[in-house]
């Protein structure tokens, strides 16, 4: 397992060499998590000339939800009153010999690029870009699992919470309650804000939950993920509060399970990203539903939730396999409410069997 | 109420002007809200030389949580395929004329910042720095008013957490159980992640809740916090578990909270911060616990959990009236576990009573 860390770092240094800096500086969190095991917080690494070291502000904790320190690396705690991590690995990196170091421009604030260049100011400061992100976005068999873990995880706490009333309970406690059983079953943590929306309020992206009550003939849409070694999975669904839908709400549902098994099914190796996106999008577009559509229909999954690629009308780039992504659309119908369906599948070719879907709760449109 | 953000908006455009800029540019998302009363995700507060106007990536909720927009202000809502609100902005403060824009260099990124550039070329990019964050430290009688009332969420969650059975229940679920009372209680929700620690957990400064069980003897610390309508206060005890502490756990608990009232005790207004610190500090170090102290012992709260000002050792500067700061001194002996107590508190003049304590959970050591 060690070695994993280790192969990541040399892939970037190579890109790095390939740039022509000697050094690199990492300080988005997810990005030091993915080459040096853990992010500590405040934690960053430096891939220096002579020796990689992960700078702290505190000793790391060693805790699951936070990883372990690769121990190929050295360690490096400052103490608090030491400043920056990243000023102090950017001393570390002249220490060393680099005349130019790659720091990530899309992370680091103007004030601490700037900390960073008076610190060295022989130190020529050029862009990593997001070069780990792009390292990141073909997951191997552990992170896999990793997401699997989580996905069960999401789909066990979802199973539970529709065993019990939900009428007259407001989408704060539903949501709270996820957030409960996510963690009894393991997860390090919510992988993100549980969004619980009922009537008016179902089927919005990213809804924060409110103390809105369930009430019979609402829909109820959920979506929820579990954080687990640091991977975080995703799931979305919605039902129908009452014994009988209304038909607007069954042919709503219809419409968006029709679109969300059109995106799913796009899914291969080579699928351009805004083909999967129009995949599911024309579905949505044919039913009338154009307007308000959603900006993307899906992304991908992680040590971040929302990371490479977007599947989105202006995406660039083609899907490959072991990438994991959520597909998500739904439809809002303001002052009525509406349908979300997110999935959490690994593409995969079709010799292997296709998209493997890790969010397995079933998408019949329940009555509850 | 709406005035009181044109008030604040008129304060930095002074500051603004008298720095040479004619227009501001305001991204961090605490800065604001402060600023136009609600701070929807990725939206952005452009101070024009015309008009202001809160540009936001998507519609604002108007939830309580969320803030509602002042209703002075234009809100401009992009399209989420719109692109960055911030370099929206700057086109929209190049349109209205101005010739130089303060930008917060503390909080946009290296790459958001070109982006700013590129938009607007003719437009010189100033540091905005940290002047909303000074507006912020000295609070109005509205702004203590909500820490109060998030106070006393916090005090009834904690309250009702120590007439439960603690002992074989785990830090995790602790903690879960005390977020979901401050919800019950009405809190926006958390303000910060809640800390539970027990045994040799107790008493870290941030320790994120593990699956270890609380049992006997243990020392158990706990530090939790509120948001209402915005505003973040922090409280933080420690107990023991079963019948009567063991000798070091009361000289421990004595020296801790001996430090921690003399910290409050400090609090007055043009006491220098640094003097606060040093108050409590000293108590510890003449107890012989030097070593592992914290780098701070207090720090300023509001719609940020950690702002300024910082009680601590090199910090400059000296309370005000009307500033909510924390004191939170602490002692972690490593294998065995530490004491923290933690309260908000507001610098009120002597003439007006001393110091406002908002967390009112009682100090004495309690074996639980």
């Amino acid at each position: 397992m060690p070695e994993v860390y280790a192969t990541r770092r040399e892939r970037l240094r190579e890109r790095c060499t390939a740039g022509g800096s000697a050094a690199a500086l990492v300080t988005r969190p997810a990005n030091v998590r993915y080459l040096a095991g853990a992010a500590p917080l405040g934690a960053v690494l430096l891939l220096g000339s002579e020796e990689d070291v992960l700078l702290c502000d505190g000793p790391p904790s060693g805790e699951a939800a936070e990883g372990r320190p690769d121990e190929a690396l050295e360690v490096r705690v400052l103490s608090r009153a030491g400043g920056d991590p990243a000023v102090a690995a950017a001393g570390a990196a002249a220490d060393q010999g680099a005349d130019s170091l790659a720091v990530e421009e899309h992370h680091l604030t103007v004030t601490r690029h700037r900390a960073l260049g008076s610190v060295a100011p022989r130190l020529r400061l050029a862009d990593l870009g997001g070069a780990v992100e792009q390292l990141r976005v073909i997951k191997d068999e552990e992170e896999i699992s990793a997401l699997r873990i989580g996905a069960e995880i999401a789909d066990q706490a979802l199973g539970e919470l529709l065993e019990s009333i939900l009428v007259g309970r407001t989408e704060r406690h539903l949501a709270l309650e996820l957030e409960r059983r996510l963690v009894d079953h393991g997860a390090d943590g919510p992988a993100f804000a549980t969004s619980v929306g009922t009537g008016p309020n179902s089927g919005r992206r990213g809804h924060r939950p409110t103390d809105r009550r369930v009430e019979e003939g609402d829909f109820l849409s959920v979506c929820l993920g579990a954080t687990y070694r640091g991977y975080r999975c995703e799931i979305g669904r919605t039902f129908v509060i009452g014994t009988s839908p209304a038909d607007w709400q069954i042919e709503l549902y219809d419409l968006v399970f029709a679109a969300q098994r059109a995106g799913r099914e796009a899914l291969a190796p080579g699928a351009a990203y805004r083909d999967v996106d129009r995949a599911a999008r024309q579905v949505l577009d044919s039913g009338g539903r154009a307007e308000g559509l959603p900006s993307l229909t899906g992304h991908g999954v992680g040590l971040e939730i929302d990371e490479d690629p977007q599947l989105a009308p202006a995406a660039m780039g083609k899907l490959d396999a072991c990438v994991p992504v959520t597909v998500e659309p739904g439809v809002h119908l303001p002052g009525r409410g509406g349908v979300r369906i997110d999935d959490t599948l690994v593409v995969r070719p079709e010799a292997d069997g296709g998209p493997e879907l890790l969010t397995i709760t079933t998408k019949e449109l329940l009555a509850l």
